[in-house]
């Protein structure tokens, strides 16, 4: 690991200051902003994520946020999910393609009303498709990044946490679904939602200088629950699956090789940029797709680039993160294998930088 | 400073081995790759390339290709610089803008032929911008991020390096203008371009499997001329008012307060995006605009925020990146000035993490 180079390019967030505070020992650089990735050490963190409660700067989450007459219609555009029945309150996770089904990003859409929405973005500048498209076909709609930072509570004590902070009628919030808390006066968006499989809320900050005030309440609710500073932790969102666009995905690929074909309703999402390509994909099927991949053997080191999937001399896909679990006592990792070789249980091998590992595809996570 | 998380999604480039060869201490990320900064001190470096030449691996610059029959309609719908003079061989520096005149990048447009373009992006998925716009308008062109990766040869022994590799007709090639050259049976885009002030050229590395050879023929050919690996200097590009999309402006600014409005022919630029608003903005002048800001006193740490600029308790502007220089014994700085304090010789305060210091605004860089 290297050093990171300070400039307000990699921009710093409204609760930076906290996060620094807390001790912050890495960083990673999602949207062009800091993402705090460790505290204590990956593995301590870990730990704590999933026996307490830890509070997650992901201010990098940026929203688009669509407003006017033709935002319903844009976002339709956007994804080939069909989102006819999507009540205003939900959220939910749309694959974003070009026209030929390449992946350009896999956001949560959060629909405050028909003409207002947000689109809470992975690590792709987005927003630069939505106003060109928007631009293109003359939408009366207007489309910016307002300042709304994202802020989650993730583990199993964070409904206890939450209530302390915003009252108990936070606990009856059902999963992807939002509702409207105060904090000191403000109007704030909290959904259950968050990238763990720990279970936990992320907080739409609507202004940044509630931010710390927000932070600093949290913090002092969360003494009793062991609250700490965390982040997306790399083994635990690799144990549970969770895709990470620019990791595992990229605009190569369509969402059926990522394994999110069930959000691709291209019959009946009418007016979606990439139905005819993505009509074709789910006629013939993908010939590659993501697979929970087990490597035995010694941990692995880093995973900063792809890692071939050989079958003895031939290679059948690629790894794109690993990690040594400590609950699962084996190397996790996600990866892309062709249909030869996806099947449950099939047995491969994973060239590392240091030799190659035995492996074996598994079709589902460890959590 | 923290240490940088390293994933795949931090994409590495395919310089990277050499690079670490070289020992690199630092990197920024810069359109989700890999920048290095430091290899043995930001000032070490920043003495060296005044004085010698370097290697920069800054294949972070992605290109952008335009190829059809539309690619040239579709550049000029990009930029408010009027194109039409523009012939194959050139490489034009293009503000590019929304429909507000926002700045979106500031990328190099290299015309390789009429139907054949690369933009040469700073640090924004500009990508999204022109694949939006090119499908909005149903334009008959293709857009894509082929695998072309800058190499950079700065300082002032690089026509002398350079001829060493290419033959000395690379000595001929003017400013901003490229020409093609052959690297083992490879035919290169050379141009005389380069994030500094000190003279040199960028290399479009056309292909990653000859990335290393070239890089270890630049090496050894360089050693007569004390070559080391480097990066863009931070010093040094203040020095010489070299703008950085994401810290000195965003999408906030006009080309016209970035001190760009040369770039921006609105009258003749016929079709291009953002005219109306800045034909406005041409009538009427910016309010606040670019300027050199020398700050007195002690070293400054790193600017990794706006610093207010301030007249007594009135905020006149900000300033978005700053270091003590060496060689002109004070610190260096780039600031957006109001107009009512932007000419040359006036006196205003900078608020610092460490407090406020006396400055002065000038009208040009110290190099």
């Amino acid at each position: 690991m290297a050093m990171i180079a300070p400039s307000r390019r990699l921009r710093r967030t409204p609760f930076s200051a906290g996060v620094e505070a807390a001790g912050v020992k890495g960083y990673t650089v999602y949207n062009r902003m800091l993402l705090p990735t460790t505290f204590r050490s990956m593995v301590e963190d870990y730990h704590h994520l999933k026996e307490a409660v830890q509070i997650w700067d992901v201010s990098c989450e940026r929203q688009i946020e669509l407003r006017g007459p033709d935002a319903g219609r844009l976002m339709q555009m956007l994804t080939p999910r069909d989102l006819r029945g999507m009540l205003a309150g939900q959220c939910y996770y749309v694959p974003i393609v070009d026209e030929t089904g390449g992946m350009l990003n896999d956001p949560v859409a959060v629909k405050l009303s028909e003409d207002r929405w947000w689109i809470s973005i992975a690590d792709s500048d987005l927003l630069y498709w939505v106003k060109g498209i928007a631009y293109g076909y003359r939408l009366d709609v207007l489309v910016d990044e307002p300042d709304v930072s994202p802020l989650a509570i993730q583990g199993p004590r964070a409904d206890d946490l939450m209530s302390e902070v915003f009252g108990d009628s936070v606990r009856d919030i059902r999963f992807f679904r939002f509702g409207h808390f105060d904090f000191n006066g403000r109007d704030l968006v909290i959904a259950r939602s968050g990238y763990s499989k720990q279970g936990g809320f992320e907080i739409y900050v609507d202004g940044s200088d509630i931010a710390m005030p927000l932070w600093n309440a949290l913090m002092e609710a969360g003494q009793k629950y062991d609250i700490h500073a965390g982040g997306p932790n790399l083994i635990e969102r690799i144990e549970g699956g969770l895709l990470s666009y620019g990791n595992d995905m990229t605009m190569d690929n369509t969402p059926h090789e990522c394994g999110l074909g069930r959000f691709c309703n291209t019959h009946t999402a009418i007016g979606c940029i990439g139905r005819d390509a993505l009509l074709r994909v789910a006629k013939e099927g993908p010939v590659k797709q993501i697979r929970a991949i087990q490597i035995h053997g010694d941990a692995v080191p880093a995973c900063d680039r792809l890692w071939p999937v050989m079958a003895g001399s031939k290679r059948v896909g690629s790894v794109s993160s690993a990690a040594w679990s400590p609950d699962y006592k084996t190397n996790v990792a996600i990866g892309m294998v062709r249909l030869t070789h996806w099947d449950e249980g099939t047995d491969v091998q994973v060239e590392t930088p240091t030799g190659r590992q035995f492996a074996t595809v598994h079709e589902s996570f460890w959590i």
